[in-house]
């Protein structure tokens, strides 16, 4: 596996592959909800490219950048243990210049959910993606359902932007007791986890609901809610494949997100029904 | 020479080309300054790709996007007579969708000169230059210095953004009496062309001083404003590289820029001493 620093580096092993290139975008402190992308990819294609680059643009003022998980001696063993062909873990400085151009956000994907609570941090994932995807050229691109609004942002920029990329959405990874993985959870203490769990929960219960045709958004909310108690809870919404608010669930068509926060840290969850 | 109208005819046209593409976007009304960009793709490239398409997102409100000169059957005959390979004219519905993320022009590069007088201009130019780089996937794409700012955004763009294209710039044509070719020149009656010859002959004159080693900016703008009189001139500019406002002229660096308006008419012309 080799481990590229640079542009340079990274080009000249892209032209090297021959076939098809996978391509998973991380920002290191990676989880086994990583994992599954990164086999996933190694699995499709002839080629693996697991970025791992903290990525400033999509940090807001007042965030977690600094403190945000970095652990890239470990990150590189779970990306040997997959058998990824190449790491691409870049410096800010050779990614990003002064002055130059961004790759702003479809308005209305990027105004509500995790946008609406982060202004510009998908103008931030939209540009970084942009650069690498024109450095990588892959085949197939990776991501997650956990971040299922960048998701289907990725999804229109690429159709939108007419890149000549497939773009792959992985189910999310759920710890045994239900907890959907993320880099984040590393900042929970026992206590927190505890209460982290109610995320998870809270949909079991929509999807419990929703099995006993339950099927209106406003009382599978309410339900949802007593269960997040007494999280502080961010959003709790029910939403199409356009993320447009909708009064009852369409099965094949409908998705339950919920952001909210234990203690500091704030924790999103989703469940495709 | 084919024509495209769709992406996938595009695409298709696209995939059977199996060495160097030569790439000359323009918003059509032909004239000779487009045909020397053709030219140069044509004997560079092993196949040209010309794209006629009048960009909404470029042209701000009251702009003149509805009277733009529009002249299909010309231009394809002029690009015909070019040699050109193929010719990419899309209706705007085959390129824009309704909710959908937009190239932002660098904020430095793109606040000044045109991009001061035209706010957002430049953000539609690198949008629609993205989507035609990403179809066409040129090997080399062929600007005019007539708009200089943009070659230099588009330059920028292509280096920040990773897109693997060749950016050339071509010199500007222009008539024999020293007009800078441009379709919007189409607007002028007999009058106004006679009062535009003040763009290009106050540009004469400083390349003139210059030559008698006057290289002092605000001398040399002093000169080329009793020129431009009564014009109503927008502005009058000595830039480097980076469009930054320079006091004295450093030979091989420097861009004098003009932007007058001729009737309703607003013109534009340069000189890269």
């Amino acid at each position: 596996m080799q481990i590229l620093k640079t542009i340079s580096q990274l080009r000249e092993f892209r032209s090297k592959c021959s076939s098809s290139v996978g391509f998973v975008p991380t920002m290191g402190a990676l989880h086994a909800g990583h994992a599954e992308l990164i086999k996933s990819s190694v699995t499709q294609n002839d080629h693996t490219i697991v970025s791992i680059f903290v990525n400033p643009t999509q940090f807001l003022a007042g965030e977690d950048l600094n403190r945000y998980p970095r652990t890239p001696e470990a990150d590189i063993k779970i990306c040997e243990l997959c058998q990824v062909d190449a790491v691409f873990m870049p410096e800010v400085d050779e990614i990003y210049s002064e002055d130059e151009p961004k790759v702003i956000a479809p308005k209305e994907l990027s105004s509500v959910l995790e946008g609406y609570s982060r202004p510009g941090h998908f103008d931030g994932v939209c540009t970084i993606l942009t650069k690498f995807f024109n450095l990588i050229k892959p085949t197939n691109a990776y991501f997650g359902k956990k971040d299922t609004q960048q998701l289907l942002i990725v999804e229109n920029m690429v159709k939108s932007l007419f890149m000549d990329i497939n773009i792959i959405g992985v189910d999310i990874v759920r710890s045994s007791d239900g907890l959907a993985l993320s880099s984040r959870n590393s900042y929970l203490n026992d206590d927190e986890l505890a209460q982290a769990l109610k995320l998870s929960r809270s949909l079991m219960k929509a999807s419990n609901l929703i099995k006993a045709n339950q099927l209106n958004s406003i009382e599978i909310k309410k339900s949802m809610s007593s269960i997040l108690e007494p999280l502080k809870v961010d959003y709790i919404e029910i939403v199409d494949k356009n993320l447009k608010q909708i009064q009852n669930i369409e099965l094949g068509n409908s998705i339950i997100l919920v952001a909210a926060y234990v203690g500091n840290t704030r924790l999103i969850d989703n469940l495709w029904v």
